[in-house]
């Protein structure tokens, strides 16, 4: 049987992708928990359902699974949503960053998919992972994923290459997994060939959570610290400092206007 | 007089350095609502407080300027602090990328400040970007602001030299002001030495504000386009397409995978 273009478009739904941020309840946007809250379908990896729970009622139908993979699961979310039902997938942290969102384009594309679709951001891992080092991402930065299952390893390690040399702050994403352990070493070597081995780094996991891990080191000695795969690492530019417990690269005011007030130039 | 450290400790208050998101009042989150509803002292940019008025009582003391130099603002606001007062210092969107949270720190360490200090993050622009585009952000991208008041132009270019030859998405931020009109034009340049003219280009201003305008276009012609201080410019990597009024750069799961399901695949 055939359906009409305009026969699916009348019986399609909405599937809204919604970020839930980092963890936290209160990083999580009120119009994030308003989508959830409306759906008659929620979505997601079981870890992040678990974090949102409390938004869920019983007449809800909840597709929550800790080893479907995100395809399965993304192309289920869209068949619901293909059959009227109004869908929302849900994400840890910003949907749009290294997450769902573009899987879910790429999967209205290739299935023909008339359902609406719309995006929630949400404070993605380098946001909340930024608050809790200080201020890292004051100036140009650049966010590279470390894993090389969809992407080649040559076309990563050219982008830490161009990262490195032209000294943007450099936001790693899934560093290490299991089976991946030599990435990290790598990322490491080519920072080392323009960086300072002092250069701060931070080390973040479950930020804003119960089990948040914050650790400040340096480029030469991050490889001594816990990093794993839900680990964000914040490498900082030639000019990063580290004031105290927190890692801050300068926008530049204090080098083009002095900050120290009346008071200390006086002295 | 002088002032010891413990005394300046006991009396200090706290700075809360505060993301109000892209500007809809739904994108704000409850942490960051709360901490303004808390404060005694409520600093920032008209603008970005004019966003939040709803939030503010008569009692809380408000310090809204048009004109006042950032500099000045986070100086009042942090030696209100240092006062004991409990003061929060908004930002659009997130205090931790090309905002306040980093001057904060620099104040601080310049002035010998006791005053706690605590950021909250927010909604930058390039989530909120992302996100009324579809999915540009879904694999690596870099940041670069084109203002060069303190940051060396020469810097600046080599930056987008690495961006546009490591095939990086990239997100331009303060793309032009009225003194400032070439640096989107060289911009460009170098973009075109990398990337094919027809690569898409997302043009957003206001996202998610009820002047919200969003623009999908080329590199070759993105310089026809609306382009001011308030514009964020995505451009896509060599990957990125557009998709209806979407631009949506793959992760590469419809490459390594398939995605178009039994069905399509059969016909």
């Amino acid at each position: 049987m055939t359906i009409s273009t305009t026969e699916k478009q009348q019986r399609s739904g909405t599937l809204t992708v919604v970020g839930t941020g980092p963890g936290a309840e209160d990083l999580m946007t009120p119009r994030a928990r308003q989508a959830i809250e409306q759906a008659q379908v929620v979505a997601g990896y079981k870890t992040y359902l678990d974090l949102i729970r409390h938004c869920i009622t019983p007449e809800q139908q909840v597709l929550s699974s800790a080893m479907m993979q995100e395809i399965d699961r993304c192309r289920r979310a869209l068949e619901l949503a293909d059959s009227g039902k109004t869908v929302v997938l849900v994400c840890g942290g910003d949907p749009g960053i290294y997450a769902m969102a573009g899987l879910v384009y790429e999967l209205v594309r290739d299935t023909d998919s008339s359902s609406k679709i719309e995006i929630i951001p949400g404070i993605a891992a380098l946001n909340a992972c930024a608050a809790v080092l200080g201020a890292p991402l004051m100036h140009d930065f650049a966010a590279i994923s470390l894993s090389d299952l969809m992407t080649p390893w040559e076309l990563i390690e050219k982008r830490l290459q161009a990262a490195a040399s032209a000294d943007f702050v450099t936001v790693i994403y899934n560093p290490k997994s299991k089976k991946r352990t030599q990435q990290i070493i790598r990322a490491q070597e080519i920072m080392l060939e323009h960086r300072d081995p002092q250069t701060p780094v931070g080390i973040v996991s479950g930020a804003s959570r119960e089990h948040e891990s914050v650790c400040l080191t340096t480029l030469e000695k991050m490889l001594d610290k816990d990093i794993g795969m839900q680990t964000t690492v914040i490498i900082g530019n030639s000019a990063t400092f580290i004031f105290g417990d927190k890692m801050v690269t300068p926008r530049g005011y204090s080098a083009k206007y002095g900050l120290a007030g009346e008071k200390k130039r006086a002295t």
